[in-house]
């Protein structure tokens, strides 16, 4: 449709936080009474979600993504734990007025978005937890070596982005290609994340993934409806704890794409928007 | 092929136990340097497997079903903890001269298979955990209303097995009813469970769902490779709590088939059976 805002062609807004920091954000979609917010990954900025997942979101409902303090666009310093990244994002939320919201993260932005669903349970009414795991959970002390060592190269490409988000097949790399495609057709590009972003995030990841079998009794209080999806081969948040979380989050529904790796809600765009869409619906 | 033992006709041998029980079994299928014991659930007696599953089980290994201590035509007296039914089924194995078994474990009889493999992990090469839960899973205090009212007449028939087996679907019923008919094809049958092996086994299964998130941390000791399945809407152990196991258990693969309760392994025998032939050999 002529003239008709997309993930591609939506403005980069700015607002300040009580905080003081100057959050960059895209709000965009059809009219709805309780917006989505979307919890970007380990080093993803704004351009990093895909543009066709937002697009299929914004057609049932209005979408905000945004930079967390520190993060490419967005000024401050990026904190170097889950905790202070949640109340950031909540200084960001509560700027924008908002009182009701659901949630959707990714990755690291899944366990903000848990902590924002504990700190704050009034303020979510749905949540999706797609390739995250729960705080204290096993196996997820830190990253196995080769993905440590390709999320830390100084200077990634997109060869990291497909290693660490697509599976090792050819089918799931082909999809995660058509990934890089969509990715790239923005011009008006965010600005892009530093090594002391990926730095802190890391130390972050490290910090909630030290075993912890009580903190796991944490996802009893996580009251709403949630839906919690992953890909069958995660190698960043194992998909065992995607089970894990199906299995202690009171009112958790369950799904795991075939064939695919971190980067399932890229590779099943349509799928994983039409789920989506139904269960926020439902 | 004329002659060949199938689940339907093969005898019902004893042996008595190191306790002076006097264990009910059968025993066939194609010889295997491991055989696959199977444990039972709530109120299930030698009959009460499928034999379609267990045919299609036998086909690629030796199979042992057992009744445990007081159960139909078991002698002794049926304990009302899971424990000591672990132990007593430790005593039947023990007197066959076992020293590496598969198991299969379904419902009640998963509660007793996690015993054994935490009391005996040497004993044990590889897990199926059926339609069961973990020692104080959350929502499992006992049964919601209506399957504790059904699973407590003291009449039961096939209704109760098609209500609390199969889900309330029109398909699914019907699949139950087929269950019944191979249910019904031996001619020599095994003694009927008694109301105190009913009651017995109901205490052992409501202490066992003692809400104790610590106890979800024996888990993390059941290393063998085990594989986890139910249907998608077990009433009995809800199928969450099949994600939990998923979760906790360190090498274990998760399988949730569609429109199935707790007998998702009756309705979907053949592509259970073919899923476990393949989780057994790989």
């Amino acid at each position: 449709m002529l003239g008709k805002v997309t993930a591609t062609t939506v403005a980069t807004q700015t607002i300040e936080g009580a905080n003081g920091v100057c959050y960059a954000y895209r709000r965009f979609g059809n009219a709805s009474d309780v917006p989505l917010v979307l919890f970007q990954h380990f080093t993803g900025t704004l351009d990093f979600w895909d543009p066709a997942l937002l697009d299929a979101l914004a057609a049932e409902r209005e979408i905000i993504i945004f930079n967390n303090t520190g993060v490419a666009s967005t000024s401050g310093t990026t904190p170097s734990t889950v905790q202070q990244m949640a109340r950031d994002a909540l200084t960001f939320i509560d700027a924008l007025t908002l009182n009701k919201i659901d949630v959707l993260g990714f990755s690291l932005g899944g366990f903000i978005a848990q902590d924002i669903a504990l700190l704050r349970p009034h303020l979510v009414r749905r949540l999706i937890l797609a390739g995250t795991a729960p705080q204290g959970g096993p196996g997820l002390h830190g990253w196995r070596q080769d993905i440590y060592d390709a999320t830390h190269a100084d200077n990634p490409g997109a060869g990291t982005l497909l290693y660490i988000m697509f599976k090792q097949t050819p089918t799931s790399q082909a999809k995660g290609n058509e990934y890089l495609g969509r990715f790239m057709e923005r011009k008006d590009r965010d600005a892009p994340g530093t090594l002391a972003t990926r730095d802190a995030q890391y130390d972050a990841v490290v910090e909630w993934g030290i075993p912890d079998h009580n903190k796991l009794a944490r996802l009893a209080a996580i009251t709403q409806p949630t839906f919690v999806a992953n890909g069958d081969a995660d190698y960043m948040c194992p998909t065992r704890l995607t089970h894990l979380m199906g299995g202690l989050i009171p009112n958790a529904q369950v799904k795991i794409y075939p064939d695919a790796g971190h980067g399932f809600l890229w590779q099943h765009h349509g799928e994983f928007a039409a789920d989506v869409n139904a269960f926020l619906a439902s």
